[in-house]
């Protein structure tokens, strides 16, 4: 038995190593890749992914797994040689299931959808990438159709990158979300706009990236197993767990993007970098799903990034890199421009309050064109309609409009927008447990600018696992509760109120929250 | 027939497109890899090589060549399906006769070896390094022996990297070289050295590389499709035809390191970014030989990047990077710097003329340890001297002595040093058939900087046709004569006869060599 399961991890490693090859082809193309490159580099990607993807669907894989079921069996659900039985399991009957030729054919055609998306949304030409979005949704429904026996259509999609969530539930969620936030939006909406001018002056990029850089540091990300590069969209990516790399962008006539940016990714980067050693080259040595993953570069760039307690030890820091920019600029007013809320076109560009609702308007379109009751050609004036009734805006055109996300240029539609949402519900959640375990963490972080005793509770509680626990499984764990919106509401309410006039400052539904909440106080 | 060939296009393609991934691996690792993704990365490179060998070593390739050989028969020889056939069937035939599992091993050993020796040279402790040396020799001997009916137990490891080259061919060009450099050497060296001091000054690491970078970019290095970046060994690497990249290195108390290493490996680029792009992806889009390769980037860094001609166009434009170290230099005594010729005891830093003595000992020395006239225990002390007899100066210690060079500590003993040697004598011999072709050539570079008479007749001559002729058979295509040391021999004369008092200053040497040389001027 001790032999099957060695020659599946030696079989896994081999998947592994191939992949993580892929995954540098992937990052050398996006930072230092000369142009000249490009047409082999996709075909570089394309046969590394092929291959991958054949070591792992291979049969002997399937003959390991169900020769292992019994020694599995003997072992605790949760130790580690059960848990990668049983994760890698999971992951290869998902596999089996979708046809490699399937897997070419919608590959084939997305790279297409994709060089004709990327002419259209200049040229505002919704017309040019219809026939190519109905192309793309048949081969959704094929997808979902490799799972029979499924209660909704999106499920299959939705289980991709959030394992034992389904789409009722995900709807359940939102319906609840909304019916929160909405309100909040339109109170924070009816006031004057944060003036976040001093954000829009020139800030030399050099300097941005040392900055970010350094916070990234701080934060707990270990230079020694990471770096950072520049490229056109942020992205973390893991070729081990001795090499996880973020990239960033800047702009220099706007301080946000690359600050932000790099403090996102490198929540990502720290719990990749936080997941135990011994998992390395396994099925278990990465986040456990969209969501979790989301909730860690959320919590990071949000919670803490954004937290007027974290700006009392950084601002007059970052005054120093910045002088002539920010030397007038008092804190508070810096403040409110980064935290900024209004209703805007560009879900990327959202702030945090009314991110959750460019979501919901994408995840609920694509539930309704999987279950046919939107068609393509009707999905333009859908958006425009929906974009109206949330926003209270009319998207000018639709190059910002329908057109403005690559997901359903580039991917299946179905299942790539809601992580997103549950990341930002479960950021709080994470973040109230490890509160409610360190009362200190908000003075920590205040006075001293010191995060280890929020990073080490992510790491023991989150981090360490992988995807040893689903999403569901180690929210539960480490928060003793399932997912929950509450934290996150009492979260917004709390820091918005004092940003601008809400109904109650949100101080009493903090408190109570927390005191309701789960967990023991170990200070 | 042609859906056999197409099969066995398709079957190169997916090993080309493993190997190059293995090639940027390797790349990241010198480049950009933070240090904790060694261990992984290791073991990632050598997963991607196994899987490129068992992909290339697959029986259905060998029946592929097999079916397809009347076809082959029924083509001229030199036709580029015919080509691919036959160097296909070389390579794999070289290919399957190592065993995977002899490959692996000598690859654990070569690391565990390479480690050793990284502690073992700065310790000046050959002892230490012996017993590996031991096992790698037996290696090589058992390498060799996979490929029975050999003239002499080295043609075998040669054969790797300089298909059509024999031990004794390579011993008898040697001597003849020997005897002609030995007379050169002595004169040269029993007069006063040249002045090198203006080199040895302080130049600020930026200007280095975008002085040489701008160099090769002159000799039509293409950015494109290429980049350069630092490591701390210079190398050329090829991830396809439209990425063919340098790496350098600067020392910023010489000159002469980075900017010669990058016109070295921009002659390797040269080559490799020549190549018809049509070959892509298949056996024939690589250099043909070590030899070969190396008479591009010798004849880059040399005939041209450190001939008096080139220096007169280049030299003011180095002199207004750094006015303040070269400003009341002049261009003589740089040139007389550049080109300085001692006795030394460090290969890689040799003269052009010394060099090939360094190399020639190697050479013996590998073959009397693969006949077994040699034993290792006795090298050390073989190679001090040989080293004072070549030399005349007896090694201070082992570190510069016989542990110098990394080769045979990570390794096979054998065929990996005469493609060095085999490169300067080409170099020459490429180049005044260039010459001949076009007489204009010095004058271009004199007085214009201009690179592409020479550069357009490498690659018409040369460079385009990648591996589709052996060594032996593009040199006899492109100069109309087998490899001969007389080009090289004349050249070493006229250049040094004009800063060194030698017999005659080799004017007319030259002259009657170009004279007798084969081809007509086209000019």
């Amino acid at each position: 038995m001790e032999a099957k399961f060695q020659e599946l991890k030696t079989r896994l490693l081999e998947v592994n190593d191939i992949s993580s090859a892929a995954g540098l082809l992937h990052w050398d193309q996006s930072t230092y890749m000369p142009p000249g490159g490009a047409a082999a580099r996709g075909r570089q990607m394309a046969t590394l992914s092929r291959l991958s993807h054949e070591k792992f669907t291979d049969p002997a894989i399937g003959k390991l797994l169900d020769a292992l079921e019994p020694y599995e069996k003997s072992l605790p659900y949760d130790s580690d040689a059960a848990s990668l039985i049983r994760v890698t399991r999971r992951k290869y009957e998902r596999a089996i299931k979708i046809p490699a030729a399937f897997t070419a054919e919608v590959a084939n055609h997305s790279a297409e959808s994709f060089q004709v998306w990327t002419e259209a949304r200049p040229a505002n030409d919704f017309a040019r990438v219809r026939p190519y979005l109905e192309k793309t949704l048949d081969y959704s429904r094929q997808a979902a159709n490799f799972f029979p026996g499924y209660d909704h259509i999106a499920d299959p999609l939705i289980e991709a990158s959030e394992y034992g969530m389904k789409a009722t539930e995900v709807s359940r969620i939102f319906a609840e979300l909304r019916a929160e936030l909405v309100p909040i939006v339109a109170a924070i909406t009816s006031q004057e706009p944060a003036d976040d001018s001093c954000l829009h002056q020139y800030f030399p990029e050099e300097k941005q990236l040392e900055f970010g850089l350094e916070v990234a540091k701080q934060f707990g990300y270990d230079m020694n197993r990471g770096r950072q590069d520049k490229t056109h969209h942020p992205f973390m990516t893991k070729f081990s767990l001795g090499d996880v790399r973020i990239t960033t962008r800047t702009k220099e006539n706007f301080l946000g993007d690359a600050l932000f940016s790099t403090l996102h990714e490198t929540g990502h980067a720290l719990y990749e970098q936080g997941i135990r050693m011994d998992f390395e080259g396994t099925p278990l040595a990465r986040g456990t799903s969209s969501g979790v993953h989301e909730s860690q570069s959320r919590l990071w760039e949000n919670l803490v990034g954004r937290s007027r307690g974290f700006w009392y030890h950084y601002y007059p820091k970052l005054q120093s890199v910045f002088p002539e920019q920010l030397g007038a600029v008092d804190r508070d007013t810096f403040n409110r421009a980064i935290n900024k809320v209004e209703c805007s076109l560009i879900r990327t560009n959202a702030d945090e309050v009314t991110y959750n609702l460019h979501v919901m308007l994408r995840f609920d379109l694509e539930l309704a064109l999987l279950e046919g009751k939107l068609e393509i050609r009707d999905l333009r004036n859908a958006w425009r309609e929906r974009f109206e009734a949330d926003f209270g805006i009319v998207p000018p055109d639709d190059k910002d409009g329908v057109l403005q996300d690559v997901h359903w240029y580039y991917s299946l539609i179905g299942g790539g927008f809601q992580g997103y949402t549950l990341g930002n519900i479960l950021a709080s959640q994470f973040y109230v447990s490890a509160f409610k375990a360190h009362p200190e963490i908000p003075a920590e972080i205040k006075r001293e600018g010191k995060f280890s005793t929020l990073h080490n509770w992510l790491k023991e509680n989150l981090y360490q696992h992988g995807s040893k626990y689903t999403a569901p499984e180690i929210v539960e764990r480490a928060t003793g509760s399932p997912l929950s919106i509450k934290p996150y509401i009492a979260y917004l309410k709390l820091k918005y109120g004092y940003f601008y006039d809400l109904d109650d400052d949100g101080t009493q539904q903090w408190e109570d929250m927390v005191k309701a909440w789960p967990g023991q106080s170990a200070s």
